[in-house]
């Protein structure tokens, strides 16, 4: 065993190799998404917290992986040989860095994504202590099942772990289980590494087996954690439940801030979502990655965020669709079946029904009517559409962008912009009214008559059935 | 102790001076919202039910508070000084009211939201036996924690209570708890509060200390209930639990009245929420105050409803929004991505696809085409849209208000209706399609042209995309 | 007791006759809605793969359920006199076929719907062994509450089954209950029903009573299934467990499928959703009858299926609504506040935003603007719009069927289209805009001077407020 101090290097090696077969995937587990993110960022997250460098094992053929946890090293293990063969694959990176001591080397599984970055850090203070060779996570799941069991000496320490297979009835009785993670100097893990053997039923070699040697040298104490925390993820079943615990921890997290979840179970949050003091969230609400709702906000049932800032004192939804760089200031209003993408919507303005406003500037102070639209695509190119500010566009009016609507103009019900309104103008690009008296009748007997005949005639009219 | 009659005044003391600092709100406890209600509205509720006056004491500066809880009496805590100096606020009105003998009165806390009248009703009837001095509110919750234990003599009656702090090991280990409500004789209970001392911890009168002065004067008898309807309030976390509460509750109920609910879990309810037997709710709908849903009528996922009717036989949703003042005559139809606002859709009526109809009345047997929108509002003021019966309004119809279109008519689609349309006439305003046969290829040359170099070009088209 | 072989026929019988008076419902019991189904459509279905014949034993006046079991079997049980009773309207159906042996028959009930054909078969293979007269299927509940107990002798055959009100405290004590099926020898039970007798409390035939005739003939054993299997249902509330149950077995598949439910308890599924590999569904879906989505497709949140298929790699939703005869082609996009009803979208054809597309056929490449409405119905027909390939459909365009828009045409943003567009034509079908420079000004006077005398003028422009 190496002495150790707190300025030691550490370094974390996270096993992400796995291709997750129950998955039925043509992906790799690490790559499943976990909170709208990739499995492995949740480990990468906690780890950058607390380690100096991390390198992730993959396996072959697993270039996208390989980008996502960028910019942190990637080593291949080329065979399936086990969990032990993995961790063996970065123990070239173990030793001392130029000028610096031997550091300690956590290795972590990619398929336990919710280990938090505290008990990274417990279990590095607890390698560094005196006579710890190493410190093996643990936990008591309410079943045991099929995990490994951890037998400790009368002293307490841990002196080895018996995998299910191998164990005997009273072995299989004990409640301590194996949680995958171990944490030890560098050197003496390469050491262990080296010295492993695939004698055993498998035919592979256990990570597991470093235990027995860490304890022939030294102290291996043992952390246990929550089994949510150390939740293994092997199928979709169980990455659903690791979805439902990590919505667990951060709705609690948005409540213990001040939000009101009025149905918590009902809301679905991203690790970055930020809820201001007194915002309320209603039930059935799904926050994407890179939302704010600032203080007081209320975001009504059935709304959807992603990317976008949501100010004081605003209210959106119900059914409010916010995409990405979409900024509402405060005290704006978003309504029921409103889109809006790329969009800045000034302060007090109001789109409240059925509209999709994109890549749009809308000055404070403006009501922009039911069924707007902005059409901000020619089939090439994405353009602007800029509205002033105490401007009112009417219902079902389109703006053909790029164009500028501008302050306190008026643009009439049902028209088509195509060209600048300017300030303080009425814009009307529409038909006139025509009433033909009497006509109905004479029109729906023709319609009724040829419907008669399986014809179908040309009508002035149109509507939509079903 | 006081002799007391059945026909002794009943008096309810809710203390709701509390800020909740634990919320991180600028509003006080009792203001946070339950079942789109304040919380003090449930107790208050139960509590007019059994009672004949209630008295609740506010905080300073908590003028919203004193309004939500008109036309009861409020009287003012000016300073901090703990339950007992809370309640003994109202000890002034504990008296006999003229011409009658001295009543009872319960101690309620507003952070308590959720005990019934029944509760209430048992606590008052107990304490009226023979020879009681008072009756106490327990609990036996599932994990007693840091709440204070009952202690109990050989006779199973109330001796005293300890709290958390100040118990011995062995006292707790007792399971009965102390929930928080008494209910005493008025002469007795100002007397008990007037005799309190701020002899402990935290330097505080506790109510809970009128437990042992009643016990050397009397039976102190106890009222167990079950822990969610003893269920306190601290934090949004408990707030969002008594909400789930609140809703299994209501939830049972309208399933006991003869109502499907296909995922009860995912149904939002509103206390006053009215579902007619056969009625059938689908999973995610969410109900505001104020809504009554007939019997057989159907409301299909993903709606959200607010004071309104939904008439026998109709179907609402998916994605349909009704809000005050809504009404919908049998047998009517309100489809996907439809809100409709203070409007009345007559009998057999539709209006089945992204539409906004506000303000508007609407005759039986009429359809409404998909994207027609009511303008109620035109800057200034709202006004009414009227549609007789058996009319055709086809699709993306915009009706200007203030506006009729008679009995029998047609619109066709398109059109913007800015004139009365009269019975049975055909309306159109919309302009005539024009053909450019062999332009698509030039514009989109164009178009990608000008795209290429950076410049956006005016184009006839315009759509959008993303 | 008669000989029997694998070859002997056999014959379900189902008791469906219940009015089910605690659903308060105009409707039988066994047409209460599961899983969007009839009640006892799912025991049929199990039923189906293990018996050669099927009997449903109805009331009177249940016409609708009559014609839900076609083609099979139906008696009317015209008197209520208990569940003996009602198995006994099928006896005359339990001899011999002609040219074959008597058959075995199992009695099912319609409100234990969550039965499985596996347990069907078990039961069926069980009474087939040598000496067992009767098989009772049975269940172990969490809370044994009111049901019967079952008492075994010695041997740990079934001795007889007494109902909870007979039953002394020692057999309450005991925890194996009757879960109200019996599979025997057609002969057998026809002889057994017929010498029940109504000396009970209710003064009924009970079905349970021939178990006791059956232990003196022979043994009979018991096959125990889970409580979740198990389940009846009297009430609306138990109903909705029932929905719960079969969700969470519809679930379990589809994540052992290879979909990834992000949050399965908030996902809906009917018996027959087929869920590619790597397709995702994200929280709050709902997916009704005839669903299928190919693989590597996502279903994003808020969205609502029934009747169509999703192509690989297809993205819909949020807040998208698919309707029967709806097939969304690979890689092509349906985006908020869309709907489509008996449409075909192309191969990489995009509808984005708040749309509705009903009976039209729609080529691969297309893109549909925001506000899109085809109106297929004219008041008396239905009609198809017809979209070509590499289109370009303008926002807020109408499209009124039949029409016919070509191959790479385009359609200018806000046109009502009536006549076809040949390939590569532009069409616009609207007005030109016209601006009014200073007008805003005058005409926010006005409208705001006749709002202020109470009266509502007309006005150019037309909005919505709330």
């Amino acid at each position: 065993m190496t002495a150790s101090s707190t300025t030691t290097p550490a370094r974390a090696v996270i096993l992400a190799a796995g291709r997750g077969t129950r998955m039925k995937s043509a992906h790799p587990k690490a790559m499943q998404r976990l909170g709208n993110q990739p499995l492995v960022a949740h480990l990468l997250a906690a780890a950058q917290q607390v380690f100096d460098s991390i390198t992730v094992i993959v396996g072959p053929e697993m270039a996208a992986l390989e980008e996502a946890v960028q910019p942190h090293a990637t080593t291949t293990q080329h065979e399936r040989r086990g969990t032990g063969h993995a961790a063996a694959q970065a123990a070239p990176r173990f030793g001392a860095p130029p000028g610096q001591a031997v550091g300690d080397v956590m290795v972590l599984c990619a398929d336990n994504p919710l280990m938090t970055a505290a008990t990274m850090e417990r279990a590095l203070q607890a390698r560094r202590q005196p006579g710890v060779s190493l410190v093996l996570v643990t936990m008591r799941p309410n079943v045991p099942g099929r995990y490994g069991r951890v037998i400790l000496n009368k002293a307490g320490l841990v002196e080895r772990i018996v995998e299910h297979a191998d164990a005997t009835a009273g072995e299989r009785a004990l409640t301590l289980c194996n949680a995958g993670s171990v944490c030890a100097n560098g050197d003496d893990l390469a050491r262990w590494l080296g010295a492993l053997t695939p004698a055993n039923a498998q035919g592979e070699l256990y990570l597991t087996d470093v235990v027995a040697q860490a304890a022939q040298e030294g102290h291996v104490v043992h952390l246990e954690i929550s089994e949510d925390e150390a939740m293994g993820i092997n199928d979709r079943a169980q990455l659903a439940m690791a979805e439902a615990a990590l919505q667990k921890r951060l709705r609690a997290a948005a409540m213990a801030g001040g939000a009101t979840l009025v149905a918590p179970e009902t809301v679905f949050l991203s690790a970055d979502t930020q809820l201001g003091p007194d915002s309320v969230v209603e039930p059935n609400v799904f926050f994407g990655p890179g939302v704010v709702v600032e203080g007081g906000a209320t975001i009504r049932a059935f709304s959807h965020l992603e990317g976008c800032t949501v100010g004081e004192g605003s209210v959106v939804g119900p059914y409010a669709r916010l995409r990405p760089g979409t900024k509402c200031a405060p005290q704006s209003h978003v309504g029921n079946f409103v889109e809006l993408k790329n969009t800045h919507l000034g302060q007090g303005s109001k789109a409240n029904h059925l509209s999709y406003l994109g890549d749009a500037d809308i000055g404070p102070g403006t009501n922009i009517g039911a069924g707007t639209v902005t059409c901000n695509y020619d089939g090439f190119g994405k353009h602007r559409t800029v509205i002033g500010q105490g401007a009112f566009v009417g219902s079902d009016s389109i703006l053909v962008a790029p164009v500028r609507v501008g302050d306190g103009a008026l643009v009439g019900a049902g028209s088509v912009i195509t060209e600048d309104v300017p300030d303080e103008a009425l814009a009307l690009g529409r038909a006139r009214q025509a009433n033909r008296p009497g006509r109905a009748p004479l029109l729906r007997r023709r319609l009724a008559a040829r419907a008669a005949q399986g014809k179908a005639p040309k009508s002035d009219k149109g509507s939509t059935k079903d």
